[in-house]
């Protein structure tokens, strides 16, 4: 059992909690049990799992203790002083993994037939990405791809507010023209949210093969994202604000592009 | 010029940081000067506002500090350092409003002809009241009403996370027996959104008076939202998780309903 806070493997696991340091290890971490379990599930290579058994109380993290040996990760145990220090904000779930950081390509999506997509154009705050990816597993979206990703896609902040789901997702970033070519190589309709939109969300036909664009919060999306094969559309806003979160208009295109494909089954 | 931290003053409103504070005095905290605006416009009793001008520098705060000497709220100024202690987390934009307490009612809520409202049954998450305002805000939503507030209202991460749409839209807390009484009073249908509900969130036809009722994350809906006259409407989740965030459930709910309703005219 480790109980100094200054134990080599935990400055280094403690290390990952800044962008640089998981980009030159080529490693994240994964905090809370749900989280690890659907990074397990989606084949998520896990190397050591920093375990303090006085805090694994839920069902879902004894459960997942249980089944640790099954991984070939090192499995380490802290002292409840040395996991309050890995651990991630206030959560204290006792159960705090390290795994390489994914490594999915444009190339690596098999898209399902008639896939509906969603693509930001860069991600400020990374837990607006998680939420986004929550909504889109929701919504059964069949990939998220970042354009031009400022930061790391596996921030803590980032996998929390997804809730794991960006483990089982299909997520990737790539540069911005590859992603516009990609989507044009599968045919994809691209839908491209703009405050000044000119067509109403609600009047494409999203029932065949669709790709959600959606801009960064501070600046929009950029003028890559026009053109004769490009939809602006616009969602109404009624009130005193001028534009939605990002996630709040990820949720209305998703879940309208599924109201649109049930209805024609 | 205040330039000391220890000034009474200052420390009269960092305590304001905390709710029991907050609620003792009877005061809020107001970050920013959009949030400041939208507060001034929707007629908030402004009592003092703290400026930094060396931090004043974008065409918003430029401006509201132009309009201030119209409010009767007592100027201070501070120091840099001062205002960084003043200011919420990473936030440095040289205005800090500390304003009256709204305190709405029920009573005081006019709805209009044919009402949308939002009643959010407890929040644990401040962040979490201000994303589904700010949705609310771009719907068009009449009213947000919380069932059983947990803590404040007016906690700055929800007065962030709402743009200062908090101040804007006619929002307020109330016992849950109470809330239930005044929906129907006024008629409303009420929509409760439960991860089990019988019907699917598109069947119900939400072109005449509604309320839409969703639950904390943590539990969900309390079973004080059942009944003949509630319908229990479901999202598909067709993914990893088994539930959306709140604000999300919030998006596609409000935005059905504006849908349906501009189908109308």
């Amino acid at each position: 059992m480790i109980t100094s806070p200054k134990n080599p493997r935990v400055k280094d696991v403690v290390r990952l909690r800044h962008g640089r340091h998981r980009s030159r290890q080529g490693r994240i971490l994964i905090d809370g049990a749900r989280e690890l379990s659907r990074a397990i599930g989606a084949g998520v290579r896990l190397l050591e799992v920093f375990v303090c058994e006085e805090l694994c109380t839920s069902d879902e993290e004894r459960g997942l203790l249980a089944r640790l040996p099954d991984c070939n990760a090192e499995r380490l145990h802290v002292s409840r002083q040395v996991f309050e220090k890995l651990a991630f904000g206030d959560r204290a779930e006792g159960l705090l993994g390290v795994a390489e950081t994914p490594q999915t390509t444009l190339d690596d999506i098999a898209l399902p037939e008639n896939p509906l997509v969603v693509v930001l154009e860069r991600v400020e705050k990374p837990g607006n990405l998680g939420a986004v990816l929550r909504t889109a597993d929701g919504a059964g979206v069949s990939a998220v791809v970042v354009a031009d990703a400022a930061g790391d896609l596996y921030n803590p902040n980032a996998i929390r507010a997804s809730l794991g789901t960006i483990f089982t997702m299909p997520v990737c970033a790539a540069e911005r023209a590859e992603v516009l070519a990609w989507l044009r190589r599968h045919q994809l309709s691209i839908v491209a949210a703009r405050v000044d939109g000119s067509v109403p969300y609600t009047k494409p036909d999203y029932r065949g093969p669709t790709a959600f664009v959606l801009g960064s919060e501070a600046k929009g999306l950029s003028g890559a994202w026009t053109g004769n094969d490009i939809i602006a559309v616009r969602l109404p806003m009624l009130g005193a604000a001028d534009s939605l979160n990002v996630s709040a208009t990820a949720a209305v295109l998703c879940y309208e592009a599924l109201r649109q494909r049930a209805r024609q089954m």
